[in-house]
């Protein structure tokens, strides 16, 4: 085998390598049964079991009860911009705050279903910002109030959890990239969703985990069973067959993190790894620039650029010779990016940042 | 490691050995990229290559062109029911030929979405037959008309393709459950869906087969692009995260069954193995009874029964003790099935028809 490299993507992402191990050691044979976990039903006891504890987990870990319910569907995030709408909005209408790209397309998917109206926007700042906690927009008569935690593209976070009575209506929040980083207030969201492949496990499957409240008023919306979140959750997220797959490796993902001690370890974790990146940039008397603000910086994907376009790809390029892959920012941005979720190893963080310190001595 | 079953589960379903050694050896390192596939972009040459190559390879194993496209879909065939109606209904009214329990759930789900017409229905006979290749139904006027190729619960199977002309309206098929089982003339159907877990691969993506004025028409949907057919086909489902590892394991799918000999090869084995457990059935002198007329009997999905229901359990309990797993009767109609879709060796089979030949020694 090669050896592995440190992985920087913004999702698909690494994964911890226990779990790889452990998937691997018992792809042939899930534990004792004669045959691989993507070979057994889904009605049997095999998988039956594993379903339900990553539900508990889920809640374990985020430290919510019986009011929020937990549904794995497919589809990825993106289909929940638009299932989102389809089950809550009715005849009224959805607030979005414009922090990025997705929610950008969000606000896109979701106006071809009903009336949406952007309520706040860092566009025009090339999404730089997020609204700060004293200053989070209200929506007062929306169907519901829509947010997106974590920026993958422009490396920004909302690193609190609103007030839905400030909000003046239900929060929903996509937290594709940033749900189990930190601990959340689940209480006060209507639904969280978060497709898998960033610090959850593989793509594939999107967890959603919506308040009673919320599954009860999905029930009007009089959609077809498999895309009515009460539907869904009534059946336990089994009323057709899962992606079985990804929710066992999320499973395991799950376990590890309880084992490493829960969310106050994976958030003292994530402050510590993406101190170290934006401490490289800040200290390197202007040779790195990050993009996002400092005050809304993200602790999942650091953006930031060298002095050009052509070093940028210099960087990228001796990144990868030295066994450090996924630099390179999104596609519609350019510059340089470190996505570095839960399952990136501090390891690799510090290799990352000695690279840079390198590169700088070197072209700088 | 424990011996592997013989494993006739009806979904998910047996995998060839091979291809799951093949995941197991490259699932830490995927092809000297020192990463798992799991962990890779969906944007990166690794990932890319591997997508469209499964693309490729179901147009060649099924021998159809550019006139139909390939689409990589979550959610489960189930999401299905609702999309075909939520693309292609419009004003108009769909015609659905119910043979079986999934046909009844698409009539159901599609029914949410705006108006459709049973013109075929089997129920009241316990769907124990599907109209012969003389009087499939047709539905001129219809906006489509959906029938289900194979019906897993009560093992009966449409083994022709049926004309457009006859029908007077656009086919649409779930082929969830034999698609790859036999050679399709594809370009009768504008549109052919299928959930993996049968025939093609691990659950999590279904396979969508398009044709270009079936894209066409999607758009006038005017749906979000997530869940538009033809925005789906123009980004080669790549509009987002597509569930990575369901569609690598397809591939390898996919290639074993091209360098096995394509669909005449898989159609005869097909033939062979469920002819071998039929035969068993009838020359029992009745000591097990099939449950689907003769004319329509499934190759995939073999239903049948003993004389008592306790009997059946015996056999059910007396086949796992003997590591034959997956034999239980769908709980909605009990007895007896044997799954035998396209990756179950033909020495299970023999196995199976071994077993059922001393139960019925010991017990008849």
């Amino acid at each position: 085998m090669s050896q592995r490299v440190h992985n920087f993507s913004a999702g698909p992402a690494a994964l911890p390598v226990e779990v790889l191990e452990q998937v691997r050691d018992e792809l042939l044979d899930f534990r004792g049964t004669g045959a691989s976990i993507i070979e057994a039903s889904h009605r049997g006891k095999a998988y039956d079991r594993l379903h339900h504890e990553a539900m508990e987990d889920l809640a374990t870990l985020l430290g919510f009860g019986a009011e929020h319910s937990v549904i794995f569907m497919g589809g990825g995030a993106r289909s929940q911009f638009a299932l989102v709408a389809m089950n809550l909005l009715g005849d009224g209408w959805g607030g979005y705050v414009n922090t990025g790209r997705w929610s950008d397309t969000a606000i896109g998917e979701a106006g071809k279903v009903g009336e949406v109206r952007e309520i706040w926007s860092s566009k025009d700042a090339g999404f730089d910002h997020v609204p700060g906690a004293d200053a989070f927009p209200s929506a007062a008569g929306a169907a519901y109030l829509h947010s997106t935690s974590n920026n993958t593209v422009a490396g920004t976070e909302i690193l609190y959890d609103p007030s839905p009575e400030d909000a003046g209506a239900t929060l929903v929040c996509d937290m594709s990239s940033d749900l189990l980083s930190r601990k959340v207030d689940v209480g006060r969201y209507g639904l969280i969703y978060a497709g898998a492949q960033k610090n959850l496990g593989p793509a594939g499957v999107t967890l959603v985990i919506a308040r009673a409240d919320v599954l009860e008023r999905s029930r009007a919306a009089g959609l077809p069973a498999v895309f009515t979140y009460a539907d869904q959750a009534a059946k336990r997220s089994l009323l057709n067959t899962p992606p079985v797959f990804p929710i066992y490796v999320v499973g395991l993902v799950l376990k590890r993190l309880l084992a490493l001690g829960g969310l106050a370890a994976t958030e003292a974790l994530a402050r510590n790894k993406s101190d170290m990146v934006y401490s490289a940039i800040d200290t390197s008397a202007g040779f790195y620039s990050g993009h996002a603000q400092r005050d809304s910086r993200s602790r999942m994907n650091v953006t930031f650029k060298t002095p050009s376009a052509d070093l940028d790809d210099s960087f990228v390029e001796g990144a990868a010779d030295a066994g450090l892959v996924g630099l390179k920012g999104h596609r519609s941005v350019g510059g340089l990016r470190a996505s570095i979720y839960n399952s990136v190893p501090r390891a690799s963080v510090e290799t990352l940042v000695e690279y840079m310190q390198e590169f700088q001595r070197t072209h700088g």
